[in-house]
């Protein structure tokens, strides 16, 4: 539980720089990251009040929800509400009793107009700020035990990425390589398996192409791109294979994206910034002469997200710092041909960075 | 087209009756219903603005979407930003030559934070209400080609109970049957299988329980509760078999919930109240002494989404109309031993309820 007493003592810190009085946290990730639990809050309201100058924080749930809360929850301060009451009169009553009728409050930007409204009528006199700024800088540093989580998470993705190999052959669908992927990370405890594309042949140079029943031919070249899900935190890896045999230019192609990859991981460092890892990969990419065919950023942020800071795209300045994890995939894409992407999932170290996944990368012909 | 466009057309006649001058739709489900198309507006914001007492509809998107805007909408405004751009400025813009400055704008109650101030902060005169009820009155009713979407929808989940039903013999696990029902329903043509409950032996007495690696044993019940999407639209269904064996009372527990389905369907007609269709399945579980092990609602609407209106739950006075569809599951569990549900998805004609799936629900012993 101190883990998240410390996070939750950080985002108060944070919070009274930035003239936040306290926050409204309401989406699963962050109450998960913040309290240690989560509900959906579709359905009921469900969120944690956290003042920042007091230590009083508060977690507003269903009755339904409430023992879950009480067992998982490091908040000492549980209320809720049954099917019959109004959760308005609720927070109204919470906000009165913290004295924070003219808070600043500091929410995420996703926070539903429902929900905005039932705080915003506690009082004429509450401000409300979009401060998901502040809640993805705590998160975007990473604790060891959350990297243990997703180490875990891209050791089972390797597992399914491997199981899916060994189905291919030529006359095998896209569908059932992709459910043998499924399969496997299930078994091996994966929680979910948000996605899990299976790309064959021409698809291949489709970065947003989808699993179809096209079956896999000799020759082909076979990319799968897949993310599970372990306590609550995401791997996101994908590799690239060949059936039958590669051709000159399909094994020249595998070997700039994995050269351009092995760059950008050997440029990650702390207080580099995102887009010089980018830069690292492109830069091997265009030196090549496919500058053109490398249509999308390296890498983006991962964590209790499958997409979040940092990103690893030209533009962004963000300083790399220790416990910053993300993914590193860059790739080519001869529309109508084929198309080649090498992902992996990497933290930042105190001196370089390390691997959080462990799948060979040797060019494979099944 | 001309669906949307009277779609848009009822719309406006009953937000004039709720005092509203113009929606902003932000949700990929009602933008898909309104306007034929949807994008995610999660990354990059994305709406619709529909004036009520103009004729200038009009589709906001970053330029990666105006194509298929374009293609799918049947808006003839589309307005685009790029990635240099802010798209407050674009709706800053619009809502001007709207001349909507002291408009009076429905918006869902999921509506993010950051689009609402993006919205308020166009003029201060701006009042912004939610209109989330309007939506659930036009959506419950279903038109003809909805429900032909909604009955190939409930084939599709049919077939991939029968594939489950198929592979279940004693020392297959949940996980195993669950993949031949996904497998099913993606072969014939399912776009996604949001759940896919396999719950054997006690764990069919958990209506919230999770597929699991446990092994189906002889004289266990299997439950599988399963829903699928195609063309945007949901099935649920749900049955019940055994392996090797039935017991007594286990033969008496399925034909107890089989009538209760049953009576709930006879009920349906327009005019009924909803929770006279959960009365009269109610009512036949506990006239066999098994009330309390009837722990939910009735059912729930389907359409867009796996849950919306109509509930068919104890105190819905919603009155039933023709074109409404939701679900009918009744169910007995008996903590720690099994579990019975069947569920099916069913329609109100201008008479009385129509299934929308044709799978048997008599009595399995596999």
């Amino acid at each position: 539980m101190a883990i998240y007493i410390e996070r939750v003592e950080r985002l108060k810190k944070i919070g009274r720089n930035a003239g936040i009085s306290a926050f409204l946290i309401n989406s699963e990730k962050n109450m998960r990251y913040f309290a240690g639990f989560s509900v959906s809050s579709m359905e009921r309201f469900a969120g944690i009040i956290i003042p920042v100058e007091t230590n009083t924080p508060m977690v507003i749930v269903s009755k339904l929800e409430a023992e879950k809360a009480k067992e998982c929850s490091s908040f000492k301060q549980i209320r809720s509400y049954d099917d019959s009451e109004n959760p308005a009169l609720l927070l109204n009553q919470i906000i009165k009793e913290l004295r924070l009728e003219k808070a600043v409050f500091g929410v995420e930007w996703t926070l539903p107009f429902k929900f905005y409204r039932m705080l915003t009528q506690c009082s004429p006199r509450i401000k409300v700020e979009d401060s998901s700024n502040l809640f993805s800088q705590l998160r975007s540093i990473k604790s060891a035990e959350e990297l243990e989580k997703m180490k875990k998470a891209a050791s089972i993705v390797a597992e399914g990425i491997k199981a899916g190999i060994d189905s291919i052959k030529p006359g095998v669908s896209e569908l059932s390589v992709s459910f043998e992927i499924e399969k496997a990370i299930k078994q091996n405890g994966g929680e979910s398996v948000p996605f899990c594309l299976v790309l064959s042949g021409s698809n291949s140079a489709l970065p947003h192409g989808e699993t179809s029943n096209r079956k896999v031919c000799k020759n082909d070249v076979v990319l799968m791109d897949v993310g599970a899900v372990y306590r609550g935190y995401y791997a996101d890896l994908t590799r690239t294979v060949f059936v039958g045999d590669a051709t000159k230019i399909q094994r020249k192609i595998y070997e700039t994206v994995l050269r351009a990859q092995e760059a950008a991981i050997k440029t990650v460092k702390p207080g580099i910034e995102a887009e010089k890892v980018d830069r690292a990969a492109r830069k091997i990419i265009e030196d090549a002469g496919y500058g053109r065919y490398f249509t999308h950023r390296t890498g983006h942020g991962l964590g209790l997200e499958v997409h979040e800071e940092p990103y690893i795209a030209p533009g962004n300045k963000t300083v790399l710092k220790p416990g910053m994890s993300f993914t590193i995939e860059p790739g080519i894409y001869f529309i109508g041909r084929f198309g080649v992407r090498i992902e992996d999932d990497i933290v930042v170290s105190t001196a370089q960075g390390k691997l959080l996944s462990n799948l060979s990368k040797e060019m494979l012909v099944i």
